[in-house]
């Protein structure tokens, strides 16, 4: 989509009876700029994950240690280990960031706070919680207004911030859209594409178009199969603030695109 | 591994001191069989399951009414599709079943009984919960036991059960004949092969596995990849007891296999 065509989609969206209650301010003459790029900028923009099933105590604290090494702007781990990262990571620059409703966004309300505030008090700082898909695409905008909301309100309450993770693989161009207008007006610090889960993860359009609804306000983190330095720094030439990747040590170290090569 | 291998293996593992303090009973001379496997039988096993992220409302409604069509033993959903499904099956043999800490197992103990009990609360009589397979790769094999326990015992306290997944495709035959042990002393009343979510799903190894060491007095689940009656009557015959699949039509109404093929 152009941006003429982004335009008249958020549009037709503010005019639905639900969108035109919510107090979303939209930036239409919004140009994004990005910061310089080098290894330390790129280094604190990085949330450092290790999401898997089956990740070990040991690997836990190596991740731990790269992030202090590196300065990572966070490790993010499940919350099974959140207290044990808390205490490895204490008096660093490195927050720890944890997974809420994750990976399939299905669980309830009730239990997104309960699973965000137990986190809060174990020592996190940053909570992603995973969007409502299903009650989305059932056309349910009270629903995924009120389930990011009250986490977003959780959050905030602890001084803590909460980002919202889309999965834009499996959303229309409009969803992400009616995603992130949500997602802003509810009180999410960041949206975020993709929990790496699903079958697929960033693309550049989707974080430009994420970047041009939620304006200047808001952060964006691009996340899902950002393997390399070119695709970092392709996701925050487009808008991204925020990459969440398990190869940061590659994508810090690794080959530098050409300048000049966007 | 032959029935001596792993009598050995079981034999060993009691040793260890965590597991010798368990009141763990080895069946040592069981051998499993099977009741008759006829369209109506095999329906009832099932659970009819539909857990991905993006679920619609009337996707959700279709299987509610196939289950009742089918008689199947459950519709196995998302927590925040727990209560329009309780509403729609009421006063029906089909169960509701819901997952939890659902598909990574690695939120805290506390926010699986959280969700257990509040999925309840809202109209659940099973509850399929994801044992913290990285606690069980480092040797917490308390925290793996205290996390079932206290899932199982909410379950119990409200009249429900709970079943214990594996995820066996991460696991060595060690650590699975360790999580079967751990499980069934934890007062589950099933353990379960699978999420689906991950790299595998339910082999009739690990069924003939899981059946062995958990022996009688409990259930197995095969959930995972079971798309035809054959990959059905095969995990039956293995030692399965309910079945966990998207594909339950397809098993009632599919190609029979022959009988005395196995």
């Amino acid at each position: 989509m152009n941006k003429q065509e982004i335009n008249n989609q958020i549009n037709n969206i503010l005019k639905e009876e639900f969108f035109s209650e919510l107090e979303y301010v939209f930036e239409s003459n919004f140009n994004y700029s990005f910061s310089e790029i080098n290894d330390k900028t790129i280094a604190r923009m990085i949330d450092h994950t290790l999401l898997k099933t089956d990740a070990t105590i040991s690997e836990i604290k190596i991740l731990c240690e790269e992030a202090l090494q590196y300065n990572f702007a966070s490790v993010c781990i499940n919350p099974s280990y959140v207290k044990v990262c808390s205490e490895i990571l204490k008096g660093s620059q490195v927050k720890v960031c944890t997974v809420i409703g994750f990976p399939l966004g299905a669980t309830t309300t009730e239990a997104k706070c309960f699973e965000a505030e137990q986190a809060i008090a174990n020592g996190a700082h940053e909570v992603d919680m995973v969007l409502n898909v299903g009650m989305l695409k059932n056309g349910d905008y009270n629903y995924v207004f009120n389930d990011i909301n009250q986490v977003a309100l959780a959050a905030k309450k602890n001084n803590s911030i909460c980002k919202v993770i889309l999965e834009t693989a499996l959303q229309t161009d409009e969803e992400k859209i009616k995603a992130c207008i949500i997602s802003k007006t509810a009180k999410a610090d960041f949206v975020k594409t993709s929990t790496g889960f699903s079958k697929g993860g960033a693309t550049a359009e989707d974080i430009a178009l994420m970047r041009y609804v939620v304006g200047s306000s808001i952060g964006v983190k691009a996340s899902g199969g950002i393997r390399t330095r070119e695709d970092a720094e392709n996701m925050i030439k487009s808008g991204a603030n925020r990459i969440g990747a398990s190869a940061g040590i590659k994508i810090v170290n690794g080959e530098k695109p050409e300048s000049g090569g966007y």
